[in-house]
């Protein structure tokens, strides 16, 4: 608030408006330190917003000849709206970065696991084989999408100023003008009108904010599921990372676990933003005000959960080793599909599909591999997992060929 | 998810690992009447998701030469996924066509109103006044940036093909061309990889949906709260509309509650979409299957939301002699800040403002005018509100000139 | 809807105000296959509701006599609200009973397995040994906790009947008698007043269900966890369930994958629910509109999450071998602890606690047991899994004496 | 936590397996002023969680004797599990009592204005009249109902102590008798089983939480209604309150905003607890995190709601000569109704009806009352508002009665 005080003397300095030694002594006492932040929340409940007290205290720090200027043309909601975009100013670049380090971690495990074979995992029951790269890649691709998302939204954040009711009228006809130079100073955009009951813009990045935590959420909770002891195919390498002295056996992936976390807190937080749309008129009686906690703290929460994801990532150690123990578990039954494939040119795509059909039966029922109930019916197949990965390898290299074309980093 | 199926089978042929004549066959199946979706979901309930059955009945419906190629290469998933797409390929274009409707009815008001004064009203209280015009204009902005991101949206949309587990391993090496085919077929983005547990894109989806809305409701609650009795200052014209035969008063303004109410529920549709992106490794066990009626509710919502309130605005009627009537209220109290404005430049913005505050309060405890109370004290000030709209004709104009500039319709 | 004006007509008739043959016809006439859905659903879109075509239908297949009664001292909202309750009333005794056989079968499967020991998991990594009983035990006392608040929440649904505004004014004095006899007439309890606008009783069922629904989603996906193919410690038994002809060895936890899917659906319902009690002054413009989706929606999904967990109980088949050799997969690793409360006696607890952790290191490094790593430093411990239960049994026992103390049925 | 710890050595000295005087030094370090929240919470981040740096840090304070026992038997779970519950116990008590005074302040108000007439308004448009008294005593009952469900709740509040897996193993059989020792010293409820991953209970919190926010929110927003600029039925009296000194016409309803604020905050938090109920196994990885923050600020939403409110109503200023005066706004149409009612006796219910619409029509045509367009038709009635408030005054007093018989306090 302070800085959009500074900014908004300054500014009226620029159109000429306010002389510029007032506006130079309003910037200098908006320094944070010289207020006392529990103090002004408490007048803060009675004047029904923040930006009051905080205004009352910044004059009384000043000369005359300054305190005149100060809050010229501005109303409170002014100073409040582009605060909470100023925080996101702060916020989002950190998290843009973030997202970033994690999508190149993931670029790099999906280079180098393009052809690591794992088991393939829907409704966490074995299917047909994957690599490890694909699974990796799909991780990179959401990240970058996400980190591209945010980074769109924090171009796009604009500065607010409308005085009492949006018209800038205490500005007289230098309003525009004075507005344009606001955003300036604060290198935020300049929209054609305020929004102070618009709020499409800040909705938008709350729902921006809530998929980059999702996605990471999402990645966390692959590694967490990885990390189960009866799984093994990878852990957060650290020392002394989540374990417990009595307790040496334990992996406890921390920071996918923080991930996760902050992608079930994120979808709460942004469903009030959504619900808060409803403004009424030039000022909101109640959903303003409730978007002054929740905005920050979904800031935060996609801040923790990026961090966490890039961390999960940086310190991600994989064991192909047993991956390739967990394909087997099931022998080669989940390759059936590899049986049918093979079998499809000599005997037709229908017969092969009903020869193997029986055959599974007769593994499963028999405690054989289906390769040797195959044989028993007189077919031959090569079930080997790695050569059953399909364009799993061909897929991985898109999906990075595709990332250096557009210019993202790649570590 | 017929025409996924069928777009399927012809992609196959176009590659040529289907013979055209099978793929002819199948996409004449493909017709929904042909199916029972009763039964269907009932046999969905059992096999966990519809496109079982639904793929079971379809080659009931072929020849063997056919039904050999139904669903090749392809995972339910793919085809539900694909589906989900699909509906949402139908639904926004005219979401967005409604919503540009809406536009260009409130920048027709902008323009007609852009110096009509009104209350500008804060916390539902009167403040300074602003123009119908401005008001207008925001409902403009608004409903162009919403429509704008749900075109967006719309030519993001994706095709989901990736078999079993995201290698497309049971089409050998012509996977990722029976992928880009299938797209192309449909319409639809081809990915570089698979989406099956990425579920970016329909998170966005759901928030830009949710974002349009809430657009919309707000814009319906300022047409609730302008239509109230003790207001008056538009309401909903119309034959019949929202109307009661004992209660000839009543002018119930329909549409735009219907769009208060479509912007109430996408915010906890949306939520769900955001709390189901945990889709666990290669296919969800849970949160996939709760998007499926989700998505459809969030885009029927949307789709209500965008045409109740180009229907409301369609209809809407002004009363700018209710809004003088209203603005007079108070009488001039609330242009207090005008009257600082002018004395200023003859007392200093301080002596201005102690001189003005000290006639409030005389006018409030007189009963008199603020303007005669000011007179009383020796100072003389005009405090029409049309001479004090500060700059909302020139912000209407701006806005309504930033919006021809990148080629919105504008009827 | 229709057994609202049923019930109005006749509780008319029990007050003295309708002659009895007037209601019995409009009664007659309340009969759903009589009116077309279609239809009264296209006339609601412009009337504001679907209760004023309905009455409108109604009241045309009626003779003059009876006509003149229908509805009477009734406004919209008093049909709609009343029917929304009604549905409730359908829905809830299957729900509470589903949760009822759920917690059933829970409760037998902790009576069975009470000292069957498993892997106790924390954070998806195996610590100190539990047993299955106690894990079912904790389901049985969550699931009868919400069957309890669900029978609660039925037995408090009221019946709505206030008139245009709550005052019952176009029933003279016999209001509040018409009112009583219209909840006898319905099952209902009878409010001392109406709620068209106070939603505490409906937003309360909305949490109530999500809980419940969330309940089912836990214990769904802990047999989705249990059911994994690296755990396969129980899996949903049933000829042909969750299975692919392709993939014999699947064996898809569907049930519980429903459940937990309803577990993701209900959040975002309540949320609307809850975010809807905002409802402005004798009746809502669009949070009251926006509930009638809602409300059947989530007691869908309830129904369907109750349905869902009682079918996967009931079909669980658990693998108690499948257990000790998972329990096995660390050694003795995991049962560090019990080192510790071994050795104390001797040692004290502070040193007890150092020489297992430095047995625990040794044991790591050196790819030994635990009790070997102790007996090589002089110290004798029995680390069998069984022998470290705790109070496991004692808990189930406790808590299924709580159970059958409260008079809860089990099977 | 500090209680947790100081509560599980004392409850572990009452059954006698830790020394008194260990546990007395326990005790005695277990003051928040000894620690530094912000290192804790810098090792919390990679220990996963703040329980494991706060045990290390008191265990640091303590003799080696008293160190010995710190802790023991006891989780990180189960220390910030009962500190979340004690939190809560904290909270709800003031939450319940600040509901109680709005109940008691409403019920004053609804005594006051039992046949205060004034405007009912269904959608925003003027209906029949009600009293003030009616719609306060609707605001009571629904404060009485929502805090009769937060006094349930808190009397619920159950401790947590299950050790490492819930089987409170490293305690021996001593086990349950320490966990009712341990809820005893707290004064919280001793739950059968521990309820590390059964969260029916905080979910439940939470919705009830919510449901009282919203309760709250609903009277804030009427009251802002009523505050309305063109309403001015009632506003919230205080020197300085949410005044400006050049708006001094305006009466900010602040704290009326403040609790639509909280009641629009509460959602989005409830859904984020609901949807974090699924807990895996013994220990979530994620949703259990999920919740830490989010139970606390819907706690103080809550809070801050219920305060909110009881200062809007205890300062609430009514002005029934304003709602007498917004009464004529539309002259007698409004009641229409009560014209049906007055000539069926003579006419018959269908024929009034009809000739009192033909009647609204011309006086909605001619610019006359309903009564003289009546009186034209040769009808005479009597349309006075106060003659046509229904059960207004019944209902309140049942309502008022219904209070004091189950002993709910009202001042």
């Amino acid at each position: 608030m302070l800085d959009a005080e500074a900014a908004l003397a300054q500014a009226s300095a620029d159109v000429g408006i306010v002389p510029r030694e007032a506006a130079d002594e309003i910037a200098a006492a908006c320094r944070a330190d010289l207020y006392d932040p529990a103090a002004l929340a408490g007048e803060a409940h009675d004047a029904g917003n923040p930006a009051i007290p905080l205004v009352r205290a910044l004059t009384a720090r000043l000369s005359p000849a300054a305190a005149a200027h100060v809050h010229r043309g501005a109303t409170s909601q002014d100073v409040i709206d582009t605060a909470l975009v100023l925080v996101a100013r702060r916020t989002l670049p950190g998290v843009v970065a973030d997202l970033g380090r994690a999508a190149d971690r993931a670029a790099a495990l999906a280079r180098e696991h393009r052809t690591t074979p794992m088991a393939g995992r829907t409704l966490l029951q074995q299917a047909v084989p994957v690599t490890f790269g694909l699974k990796a890649a799909g991780w990179m691709t959401a990240l970058d999408a996400v980190a591209a998302s945010l980074a769109d939204a924090d171009d796009r954040l604009a500065a607010q100023l409308g005085g009492a009711a949006g018209t800038l009228a205490a500005l007289g006809d230098d309003g525009p003008a004075v507005a344009a130079a606001f955003a300036r100073r604060l290198g935020l955009r300049a929209p054609a009108l305020s929004w102070h009951t618009d709020r499409t813009r800040l909705a938008a990045l709350a729902g921006t904010l809530a998929v980059a935590a999702g996605a990471g959420g999402k990645i966390g909770l692959d590694i967490v599921l990885l990390a189960q002891t009866e799984v093994g195919e990878a852990h957060e390498a650290g020392e002394g990372r989540g374990g417990s002295s009595t307790m040496p056996h334990k992996r406890n992936p921390v920071a996918a676990i923080a991930a996760v976390a902050a992608g079930r807190r994120a979808p709460g937080l942004a469903a009030t933003m959504l619900a808060c749309m409803g403004h009424e008129h030039e000022r909101a009686a109640g959903a303003w005000q409730a978007e002054w906690a929740t905005l920050p703290a979904l800031l935060g929460v996609a801040a923790d959960g990026a961090a966490a994801i890039a961390d999960a990532l940086g310190r991600l150690a994989v064991d192909p080793a047993r991956m390739r123990a967990n394909l087997a578990l099931l022998g080669d039954l989940p390759l059936a599909e590899a049986a049918v494939t093979q079998l499809t040119p000599a005997l037709g795509r229908a017969t092969a599909h009903a020869v193997v059909e029986e055959a599974c039966r007769r593994a499963v029922a028999g405690g054989t591999s289906l390769t040797d109930a195959l044989r028993a019916a007189g077919h031959r197949v090569d079930l080997a997992p790695e050569r059953y990965l399909g364009s799993a390898p061909a897929l991985v290299d898109a999906a990075l060929q595709a990332r250096s074309s557009v210019g993202t980093t790649d570590a």
